[in-house]
């Protein structure tokens, strides 16, 4: 932390730094306080009776309290877009982006929690000790591996629901995109031979909601290579990664994954080089998920693959977890599930593909500004939590 | 917890209730998201320049986020109103409700946190966790005497200010109006006998600040009678009542520290009996602040003293916090202050009471609606945190 910022980093006329001045969330009252006879009402002494009976009913305070639409966006900055481990202050105005967005599209109210980080333990005990707060738990930029535990130990202990977007957010979304995609390649979800680069927490949720979604073939390569049964001394999640996926075997590099494969799904934020995508079977599919710079430039991939996705806006095909997020709080928030649960997610998948009518290879998934998203997301997940 | 709540504690229809529908509190967005343009700027990829420039100097944190306007106002539901230890939950309309009265009085952004509670430590270190998402903290309904141990450490170990509203906010009401009931009566602060009863949180503060402000005798009064050198055993924070008060050495019931006094202040939610009362001196003071029961009915209490005051808004003379919590944090946020100091405390006082500009005994303290008022403790504090 130093006392003055570089100039590169801060003009303080740029739009940028100006959108974001004073910040991006505010509070309001959804009750009108004009007199003293408001305030006995919704304050002391009349509020002493709501009080008592949640007390009395702990299930009230979905009627009487602001918790059953209000989900708090927890990061400790470990692992902030593309930035790395610039703490909570520095992860905020992405965590008020994000509350924006729960609000813009699902009417959410979501709230910033910026923790300081510490071990599985800390984290998971502070924020089990905040939760009755909320209605839900959207975990974000929290860095890989801790982040599996850390939602795994919270969802056992809460009954909201927790999810961790960077996870659960993109998985749902890569699926909905590739369902679309298949059909423009004429080749079926089940046949696909996939390979995720990237082993952190986008590339086990794709690969495992892909493995859900019956795609039998999965291939995942690290920065080390293919993750096979050989490689040893592998952390937990890489582990599970191993024995899931990969089911011939293949070992060494990504370019030895990537012969004959069907599709590439890049969460990895490195670079694909063309030799290695060269070796892609026909009518390939490559998503390129790294932002802000995609592993593979998308001129560069259409040269290789029929299908092309990126994260970004300026390109055909945006694969972007506000697609998925707002939807799936807003349906688990609607129907009280106590869970995000595997089916939901699958269901949410189906349901974004099934918004776009006849797929191209320029529109396998709809638009981020689409308004019929959202609602449907929150249907489906809303419908499989009432089953 | 019963499945099914007593009727006699909700009435669906109750006007109460329907106030507290849906809870009291929003979320909304202070940037518009109108198109993919908008979305590059306040979410990714443009809020990543602002994320950067965060990290490099922390203190820009203040000028980016929302977190320079947001106060937290936690509780653990350990001491709620009058209702004692109900819980996280139940707390929940109280908190939502102190977050409105912030908006409504001072423009503060201040949202409840209710937590399950636990030790102190436990609280502490939730707390510090999460604290980078906040301006402020405001603690609430936390039982005495975990609520001084808590707020002390949280005071040094942060470096935002940290108000235990029912501590101080109480302290600071309760000395405006006594300077202007002394005016009534035509005595001296300083010259004032006391008798404070309940040695809770707010009786605590309300003892502590009087010291401060000169009050020569006070003498505290717990549900044993006089708390004096003598009683032993005492918890950490009555010893330190037992030395900072009753300089004679008074021993014995409410009623013999009751003899000459010329002030009453009862913060214990308990009765006091008249034959009590009627040995006070003449001319004298009863804050009878019990909520929603006052301890003595200000129409009995007239018969024993001059000046009479209570919590409640139906007769003169309400002392409420909501007089102080609101400018006390919007002083300190405007001005950046770490800790709301004694001084501060003090300072808010004195401006309370000089709002009335001809105290009488039905008027020794602003209404609740008097909208100068939080600006008034704004810029004191303000003011004084400049310094």
């Amino acid at each position: 932390m130093s006392a003055v910022p570089s100039m590169s980093l801060i003009d303080l006329q740029d739009p940028i730094f100006r959108a974001h001045e004073g910040g991006k969330l505010g509070v309001h009252a959804t009750s009108q306080l004009r007199d003293a006879a408001d305030l006995s009402v919704l304050y002391t002494p009349g509020v002493a009776a709501v009080s008592r009976a949640i007390a009395e009913d702990h299930a009230l305070a979905d009627l009487y309290t602001s918790r059953h639409n209000t989900v708090a966006v927890i990061s400790d900055g470990s692992a902030v877009l593309g930035l790395g481990d610039i703490g909570p202050l520095a992860a905020m105005p992405v965590m008020e982006g994000k509350a924006l967005l729960f609000k813009h599209f699902a009417g959410v109210d979501a709230v910033p929690l910026c923790m300081e980080t510490g071990t599985v333990d800390e984290l998971v005990e502070a924020i089990v000790r905040i939760a009755p707060t909320y209605g839900g738990i959207n975990l974000e930029d929290i860095s890989a591996p801790r982040c599996f535990e850390i939602e795994r130990r919270l969802t056992e202990r809460l009954d909201i629901p927790v999810f961790h977007d960077d996870q659960h957010g993109t998985a749902i979304v890569v699926l909905a995109a590739l369902i679309n995609a298949a059909r423009v390649v004429d080749k079926e979800v089940a046949d696909l031979r996939v390979v995720v680069s990237g082993a952190g927490a986008a590339g086990v949720a794709v690969s495992r909601i892909l493995a859900s979604a019956g795609v039998r073939e999965v291939i995942v390569a690290d920065s080390r290579g293919i993750i096979d049964r050989t490689r040893g001394a592998l952390p937990r999640h890489k582990a599970e990664l191993a024995r899931l996926t990969n089911p011939r075997q293949v070992s060494g590099s990504l370019g030895a994954a990537l012969e004959g494969a069907d599709a590439f799904i890049g969460v990895s934020g490195g670079t694909v080089p063309e030799r290695d995508l060269m070796r892609m079977g026909p009518r390939a599919i490559i998503f390129a998920l790294a932002n802000p710079e995609p592993e593979v430039h998308p001129a560069v991939a259409r040269r290789f693959a029929e299908v092309v996705a990126t994260g970004r806006s300026d390109f055909p095909n945006q694969i972007n977890n506000v697609l998925a997020f707002p939807g799936i709080f807003r349906g688990a928030l609607d129907s009280g599930a106590k869970r995000v649960t595997e089916e939901m997610k699958l269901a949410a998948a189906g349901a974004i593909a099934g918004l776009v009518d006849s797929p191209t290879a320029a529109a396998v998934i709809p638009s981020v500004f689409d308004e019929r998203v959202a609602p449907v997301v929150a249907a489906t997940v809303a419908g499989r939590a009432r089953r």
